[in-house]
């Protein structure tokens, strides 16, 4: 140990080390080995701050031996004396961990400055206000951020002397009234930390670094690092840096800059600069920063020296830098350097760009493209000025992102009469919404709950349709009966006018403009994504359940269907034709309501979609959710027969609504989820799946004989046993033989199964025998194997649970690899070792979130299908799958 | 296929050639073999049943030309000739399958006769009355199960015969009406089937060749297979066999006699027999039989003779023979052995007698008792006292023993819709049964019927299902038409409530309080069990929530408790006290009730437990179920509100009335089985399981101070993840912990788990590193394993799909080795591979089911756990999966 390095000068770093010097050190080092102007210093390792906990706290033997050799060596090329008064050197002292972190020390400028040193300082700047401006600033971080001194005593104090001066801002302080401010600070660092304002800058120093090994430890950095899964062994570097001033006067100063403007992309130097500053100064707002454009006409040297570096770093780093610089006296030093945060949309542009500078492989490119920059890039936004004028009610849950602006109904007739007869953008507030509410979300802009997470029906269905939707928002209080929702002591009407952000979570009130992009137009987007296409193995299909969706979908890529759910087209205005269906007296009367009305309608539903995906497979899933999901409410047929009994009421309408109440009863299940529904249905009525099939082979057939090339998959869904496909798909196929034989045309066709229930999984050999195609319906699939239902959980444990650290992810946005995904594992290899050219998929929610689309590319899936709008990014995501692979392989 | 042999000679097979002769042939072979006298004949094969179906319903090659070989050679053994009708040889035809089969053709006996043949039958008898009367019954049973004809056509033109002679009973026929009455039938013959009765003797056995093969896949027979899980490709047997007649004379006779008595066991010749009669006047109870103990002082030879014949085949057969004969002209034949059916009481007596005399060992004892034994002798009795007070309506012959109180219903379709559809208890009452009934004696709770004996189809049929019957009740007259039966001037209607007690054939009025008989007073039982005991090696808990059913369940053999549910503790009088902590407003008085109120009241519940299971272990399940189960009901709340409101009601009552509605809708779960409960509300609300954990550990130590044995486990329920075991059971340690260290003694404990979510079994591995025992809740993994909920499946779709042949069996009842069993495997081999000592369980309802013991044997598990009532039954089925495992290594 007492051998160990743990001391590096700049000059013996390299941007590779960033697991020893952190990620600040690194680049620190790598900057100076490309001769950039750095101020010189050297960085204490994170080795060392392991071996500082290791050891109950202790520096490790030799560390402060190195750090004073280190010193010495700075002083002497600097041309000061860190030990001498006279000839103060100052440094900064800053951590720098692997991944920048909040809740860690950052910075304390200034070190090495005492009550003599002060003086010497002023000598030899020829300003006494800077020398005591610099002082103060050195008291206060320190007493901040080494000793843990609550900031406020020392902002007081300035404010108290400002007041005393009759000034307004910082820069009119005297030097007088910072000298003041310095004795005043001490005072405060006596008193709150009882002991003096240490004089000696070797023990500034040896604080300082503590300090910063301390705070890797500190709540705020261990919260963080649970949160993010960030390990805790890592631990963080020290850098200390010789000081440079940008505000020793009007040939000095401070500023920020990107190598590309970061919001557009542009090739152009950006950012911002402040003369005789500091750089805390730029970033304050105190005075007004000048844009780095201005930077030719003021300091055409400076200018050219800065554009030099950033094509240096550009060229070096392959990526955009966000620069940090400082000029002293007319001499630019860099400061820092790191990859830029960027909007989406410069993202993308830039990475384009890169890849035709030469600089980066179309696979960076790729691999640089967040799943987030496309999904902000094909949301509708809110314009961000107008944004901030406005007042914020609530925040929910970012369900379903993009930006609705609309008029509040409380149910979903309403809503729809609004939208539809009289035009209106609405907004459907609801307590939660059901299958009932389908028809008001789809007239409505976007969707409000106050209960329900992220993957309730409310946010399900608004991310398939597309719709911004906040759900969860449980701070508003909604009064179905007055029509209003209260929060915060506002009381919204029906009728008035909010804003929903979905991408936030947030709800304002009254009208935002918004800007809305057009995926045609994002031209370096589409490039991306084309450069995915030709990199990923798994395909990406599409859950739409009407012709306009699944050209929409197709145009963002989508190869196929690979969920058209058909309940859906059983909503709307057609509920009342499938009530009568499932309230006929007769078999006969059953048989005639689907022969006569509902085959005809859905014949219709699948033949524009199969127009639509001409020459593109199209899974279609027989009727899935319980009948009663179709019927009144139960509860408010309780309360509604109730009331009238109570009431006297007699005749023939009351009978028919006790009557109804009774089957309704009857249909009751005390865990729907796991109850009469999908191919159980199908088994104990067979008639409806009769139908359905019916309708889709007729369907096929006649756009099969104008041309059209079909590709029609029948899925059955919520199977558990063999033996319930072996007792449903024989009378399906039976029909579909028929119907060609009918239409005098073959098709060729596949009969799948959803693989959603864990039994599924565990037999999967058994059940390809049968099943052509497997589909994981995810959603169940986690629901089942979790013993979580996704409508009760998130509201009541779920959502706490995620935060608690107990489930590492909320397991209905990102699939469970360990439990759900070795279920899918077992499916894959057992389902493939029975039928070889099984065509396994996923249709949940999950085919479209980039963590489970990297799992089904590893599980061997042909293909993940996801909602029209998020088709781009599971793109995105799997062609990430093969390159994180690749990379993997290539660290074996 | 040609070389085939399909015909086996009774001198060519053997006892253990079932598969090839069926149990009948296989039996007449063996005694042929062993000398015993037997009437002459042979049998097709199985395999040629199943050669018949597989060529599309034809005989195999060559099959009738060996029939045809082995008919002449019979004619020739018999001095006769099938062929010639002066001499003619008359056979029976009977069908037997590998195992006895309601619903497959009987038999026709006679085969043989016709116009001419009857007319040397009776010269060669000198007896023209018996000829007839031989051919008359030909036609009818020819008739019935040959051709199909509804029997009631001939029963008629009997009763027509007989009014016509003046005679009220069939011996009082005379020659002529016999004469005449074979004409009738023939006609009947002709104008129900189309074509005239065969008189080629020839014919006629094909015919009824083929009539046993079809028969082998009637309906009836489908259903029992299915039902019983008997493969359908074992095909039935056909046994053709030279008539003997024991109507032929007073030195001739026809009996059935078993060589124990089947209802006690006792080692005496058992049976009954009629002179001058056939087998099937023996048993149709037109003329009373005598019991065979008459027989030394009627035909002390024949007594003799039969008696050393039983003694040879129980030797030969070690166990119980249950013997047909037939005395022609003073000889002795033997037309039948088999096992006897017997009763629980009589099963079980026998095993252990038999191993005395040396007769079977003691494995083979065990082998042989089994688990439905059990259950009828330890099945509930009527209460004497409760029998005292209840009006008794009629006695019968104690048929099948037993306790069943349910509604009467007067046909087997009714009775089978009552109690499956509508779940009631049904008695199905019927003036007597036939294999057509016998889908409504599985449904029902216990049969009454008018006619028919000890031997009759009701009784036989009933002792087989372990059903309570009363048969030949001639006090009751039953009014079909009405539905009702009366007796003694008391109309009994449909639907009203009867008790039938089985062993002493008594009827009473009304329902009856059943008791649970006396265990220790078994004393065969006990040794079969002591013997059990030895041979197994999974042990066997029990599932107790109180001190008295833990106190029983050890006197059943019980070796620890497996699962103590805490939440029963919260139920009955105590409801009201949980509310109140449930319904807190603030959370210290939540902890005030649990402090003051729930916890003095578990934790006598768990002393009083401690104290019973002294020296064994005993697991205690800390709250499981969801909050609102304790709650008032939902909808009934929705309904009072709505009649209150609609009333106009005020004031506070209303008032607290709506906030409890609110209280209960915000707790409502849409699938509260997947909801918030077990470790989930533990994780949520701490405070709960800190309660039960305390109460537990002063109750153990305390009794522990006193000298008990203690050996608490906590079982931590409904985990799916092992951050949930993380999050809450280091909290309760602790409390263990400290208890202990305030009471000032230590004592041994587990904490542990239940695996009832898949998603626990596939990832026991880790879970085990925090739990040190699994149990798994067989009925909620099996639940979500399946995506079933079983409150809703029976009733909707679960039975049928059991019934439809969908699932084999109920998976509630029976584990389902391949998904929930392979869950069980995963969870037991991995969870042992990170803790090889970790204690494996079962605590379902399966826990005591003999299919499912054997499975649970298989995995290699520490112990199944059941209701005491259910701890012999799964102490025998532990042995028995031993000795299942020994057979099947032997025939590897």
């Amino acid at each position: 140990m007492a051998d160990t390095k743990w001391v590096y000068q700049f000059k013996e770093g390299s941007a590779t080390m960033r697991d020893l010097l952190g990620g600040k050190g690194a680049n620190l080092a790598e900057m100076t080995n490309i001769d950039l102007p750095v101020p010189p210093g050297f960085t204490i390792t994170t080795q060392a701050c392991n071996a500082y906990y290791d050891s109950g706290k202790q520096f490790p033997p030799n560390m402060w031996d190195q750090v004073v050799e280190s010193m010495n060596a700075l002083s002497k090329a600097m041309g000061r004396d860190f030990s001498d008064n006279s000839e103060p050197l100052l440094v900064s002292v800053r951590s720098g961990a692997k991944f920048s972190m909040p809740g860690m020390m950052d910075t304390v400028l200034n070190l090495g400055l005492n009550d003599e040193a002060v003086l010497a300082l002023a000598a030899k700047a020829n300003d006494e206000r800077f020398a005591w401006d610099a002082y103060r600033r050195l008291v206060q971080m320190f007493g901040k951020v080494v000793m843990d001194i609550d900031g406020d005593f020392f902002e007081e104090q300035i404010k108290l002397v400002k007041q005393e001066e009759g000034v307004d801002s910082d820069p009119e302080v005297s030097a007088e009234g910072w000298k003041k401010t310095v004795e005043r600070f001490k005072a405060i660092v006596k008193e709150q930390y009882g002991q003096e304002f240490p004089q000696d800058p070797w023990k500034q120093l040896e604080l300082a670094v503590e300090a910063v090994f301390a705070s890797w430890n500190g709540k705020r950095a261990v919260d963080y690092r649970n949160h993010y899964g960030i390990p805790h062994d890592l631990g963080t570097a020290v850098n200390v840096q010789a000081m440079v001033f940008g505000n020793v006067g009007w040939d000095s100063g401070s500023g920020v800059a990107f190598t590309r403007n970061p919001a557009t992309g542009e090739a152009k130097l950006y950012g911002e600069y402040l003369a005789n500053a500091q750089g805390e100064d730029v970033v304050s707002g105190a005075r007004t920063p000048k844009s780095v454009s201005e930077l030719a006409a003021e300091w055409p040297e400076i200018q050219q020296n800065l554009s030099d570096i950033a094509n240096k770093l550009e060229t070096h780093y392959r990526d955009i830098q966000d620069m940090e610089f400082t000029i002293e006296g007319g001499k630019l030093w860099m400061l820092q350097t790191r990859n830029g945060k960027r909007t989406a949309a410069a993202a993308v542009k830039a990475a384009v760009d890169m890849v035709g500078e030469g600089l980066i492989s179309k696979e960076e490119a790729v691999s640089r493209t967040e799943a987030e920059h496309i999904d902000m890039l094909l949301h509708p936004r809110f314009d961000e000025e107008a944004k901030k004028k406005s007042k914020l009610l609530a925040k929910g849950l970012n369900a379903s992102p993009g930006a609705a602006v609309g008029m509040v109904f409380f149910d979903a007739d309403t809503a729809e009469q609004k939208a539809k007869e009289e035009g209106k953008a609405v907004i459907l507030v609801r307590p939660e919404t059901t299958p009932d509410d389908v028809h008001g979300m789809l007239a409505a802009k976007g969707i409000l709950t106050q209960h329900g997470g992220a993957t309730s029906h409310a946010a399900v269905v608004a991310r398939q349709l597309g719709k911004p939707c906040v759900a969860g928002c449980e701070d508003i209080r909604i009064d179905q009966s007055a029509r209003t929702f209260t929060v915060a002591g506002v009381v919204v009407k029906e009728g008035d006018l909010v804003s929903l952000d979905g991408a936030r979570g947030e709800v304002y009130l009254g009208a935002i403009d918004t800007v809305a992009p057009s995926f045609d137009d994002q031209h370096e987007l589409r490039q991306i994504l084309e450069w995915a296409d030709d990199i990923r193995r798994l395909q990406v299909w599409t859950n739409a359940d009407d012709p306009e969706q699944a050209a929409r979908a197709r145009r963002y890529g989508a190869q196929g269907i690979g969920l058209c759910r058909t309940e859906h087209m059983f909503l709307g205005e057609r509920t009342e034709k499938f009530q009568d269906a499932i309230l006929a007296e007769s078999d006969e009367e059953f048989q005639s309501v689907l022969d006569n009305v509902l085959l005809p309608l859905q014949r219709d539903d699948f033949y524009g979609i199969f127009k639509a995906m001409d020459g593109l497979p199209v899974i279609i899933r027989l009727l899935d959710p319980p009948l009663h999901e179709f019927m009144p409410s139960r509860e408010e047929l309780i309360e509604e027969v109730a009331t009238l009994q109570a009431k006297g009421a007699t005749g023939p309408e009351f009978e028919a609504k006790k009557k109804l109440l009774a089957v309704v009863q009857d249909m009751h299940e005390f865990n729907p989820m796991l109850g009469l529904r999908g191919c159980r249905l199908g088994i104990m009525m067979p008639p409806l799946n009769k139908m359905q099939v019916r309708a889709i082979f007729e369907a096929a057939c006649d756009a099969a004989k104008e041309g059209v090339d079909v590709h029609p998959e029948v899925m059955i869904p919520l199977t558990s046993h063999i033996n319930e496909l072996k007792a449903i798909q024989p009378l399906l196929e039976e029909i579909a033989v028929a119907v060609m034989e009918e239409k005098g045309i073959q098709i060729k066709y596949k009969f799948g199964t959803m693989i959603e229930i864990p039994r599924a999984a565990l037999t999967a050999g058994e059940i390809a025998t049968m099943a052509q195609f497997f589909s994981f319906g995810t959603n169940d699939l986690t629901q089942m194997t979790f013993g979580i239902s996704r409508d009760d959980a998130e509201r009541k444990f779920l959502l706490s649970f995620v935060e608690m650290g107990i489930l590492p992810k909320n397991p209905f946005q990102t699939i469970d690899a360990d439990g759900v995904g070795r279920l899918m594992q077992i499916a894959v290899t057992e389902g493939r070792a029975t039928r070889p050219d099984l065509e396994v998929g996923i249709c949940g929610e999950h085919g479209g979130e980039p963590a489970s689309v990297k799992l089904c590319h590893k599980l061997g899936l042909n293909y993940v299908s996801c909602s029209p709008f998020r088709v781009p990014i599971a793109r995105l995501a799997a062609a990430h799958a093969v390159l994180e692979e690749q990379a993997e392989r290539m660290n074996d």
